[in-house]
């Protein structure tokens, strides 16, 4: 496939700009933000880099769209794909990322962090024994590139990880990976639950009342994808003890509007969507390597998108 | 050597004495709180089991002291000791415990947990980007048993771990071990100094004006013992930027007084005493196993201290 004309759109196409202009690159490139995108540009264009799809985004003569994210659902879920289209996505250093976000909320739960702070601040002395990370049994959801690296770091320091996904194939790190359908018993016994599943028609709104119900006073953190959760049902599991710590990274509407109720909720822990950022030379560095192998004719790039599973 | 009389004294004697029980272990016992403890039991006793001396210890008939704690300097510093009698130390999960902690309070700094709460507390949604623990360089001074555990699981996670000793041998897990006296560079370019030194006459107030100076807006978490750390020099450092963050779990005298300026001070985070604490169960288990190691005449036994080290 032979690129020439590229449209580099989103917030940080700015630092992508300088990043590329360094790479020594020779085709011919629009960086804009997002609402400077037109018509026109689709047309003239041979390829779209960018988050998400512009709100005036076409198909014009694009022959290849690379997602600055690793998530697909801006460009695939509830939209029609061109399927002579290429998508591809980015893959950095995302796995790694949200390890070390979940570690961190399971650490700081289990060493009593918030405790031993309401201590410090009216001078008392008491001792609570943290548990260890071992004595923890965890759920993961979607055991792709970023639920196996996950995996892999928890299963380190001695954690039991179950994976959870469609197939029920194992994978290297899970101690077991079973099918959604028969995740329930797994989810009655386990301490944490977290999703890594991207959004597509079978994870919309799978954490739901029925999933919530299964839980004990455990913990879960999205890092997934914010509709794949009914907030009502997570609102409720809450309530009942069902769940005893929200910890969320992504939701339905970003920013989470000022009048959600989830802001002040006791038991929910809100992070702006950074779990797993693409940093400028990240993306620069993906975007080239891809184009790369594309214009080499090997289209069997490792973040190609399958569009009908939508991840 | 022959044990039949055992002095058990101390905060979990009552649990101990539960196991104790249930071990079916067929000896003499006196479980006693520290305050219960006669100078006639220490005549009667072979053996005498607790986290530090009574402040009536005398040595008897004692043949053998066993400390619950992997820390001895209760009983050797500032102490005179009688070299014919025995001290081992608890062995157990302490590098694990001690791991968690440090890593936990690692990762709430590089995750901005506290920024990210206070943003939460007025809605506020900000990017602010984590950064991952590999882009972090650590310097643990201390390459003993709970020094290369800790070693062992940053280093697993991509941290480059420098450790500090008096011989500065080289031991697995380090990326290099430094003699003390030549730490000065090294700490100059490091994010996170730790101690997990024991108290002896070459670890007290290591951690003073000179050392700190040395840092640049590092992070201190001190896990070893208080009386290590210049308290002083230590607020002076934070005034000073070398150091931008305190984490203490220990003090030279615990509980940390009402009046130390330590409780409110900005920067510093205060624990008692619990990254790694000895259960009743876990004592149990290592006095048994010393106890009968001790019997078979297999003085080699893991757990012996050293009196002239204090460690």
């Amino acid at each position: 496939m032979n690129i020439e004309k590229i449209i580099i759109a989103g917030p940080v196409y700015q630092e992508m700009k300088n990043s590329i202009a360094n790479s020594g690159v020779n085709k011919h490139f629009r960086f804009l933000s997002e609402k400077e995108v037109t018509w026109e540009d689709f047309n003239w264009a041979d390829a779209y880099v960018g988050f998400r799809p512009t709100s005036n985004f076409h198909f014009g003569h694009l022959k290849w769209v690379h997602s600055i994210g690793a998530g697909v659902d801006g460009f695939l879920f509830n939209r029609k794909w061109d399927k002579d289209v290429l998508l591809t996505r980015t893959i950095t250093s995302f796995g790694r990322r949200i390890s070390e976000y979940c570690l961190s909320y399971i650490l700081m739960d289990i060493q009593y962090h918030d405790t031993f702070k309401q201590q410090q601040s009216i001078k008392k002395w008491k001792t609570i024994e943290p548990k260890l990370v071992s004595e923890h049994k965890v759920v993961v959801f979607g055991t792709g590139e970023i639920g196996q690296e996950l995996a892999k770091i928890l299963s380190s320091l001695g954690v039991d990880v179950y994976g959870v996904s469609r197939s029920g194939t194992q994978k290297q790190y899970f101690h077991k990976v079973i099918k959604s359908e028969k995740a329930d018993q797994l989810l009655s016994q386990c301490d944490w639950v977290i999703n890594t599943l991207p959004l597509t028609v079978y994870t919309e709104k799978m954490f739901n009342e029925d999933l919530f119900n299964c839980l004990h006073n455990a913990c879960f953190i999205n890092v997934g994808r914010g509709a794949s959760v009914d907030e009502k049902a997570l609102i409720k599991a809450l309530d009942n003890r069902n769940l005893r710590l929200a910890v969320l990274d992504v939701f339905k509407n970003e920013p989470l509007p000022q009048d959600s109720g989830l802001w002040e909720r006791p038991g929910v822990i809100i992070t702006p969507h950074i779990a797993a950022l693409t940093t400028a030379n990240e993306a620069v560095d993906c975007f080239l390597q891809t184009l790369e192998q594309i214009e080499r004719g090997n289209v069997s790039v490792k973040n190609i998108v399958n569009i009908e599973q939508g991840y």
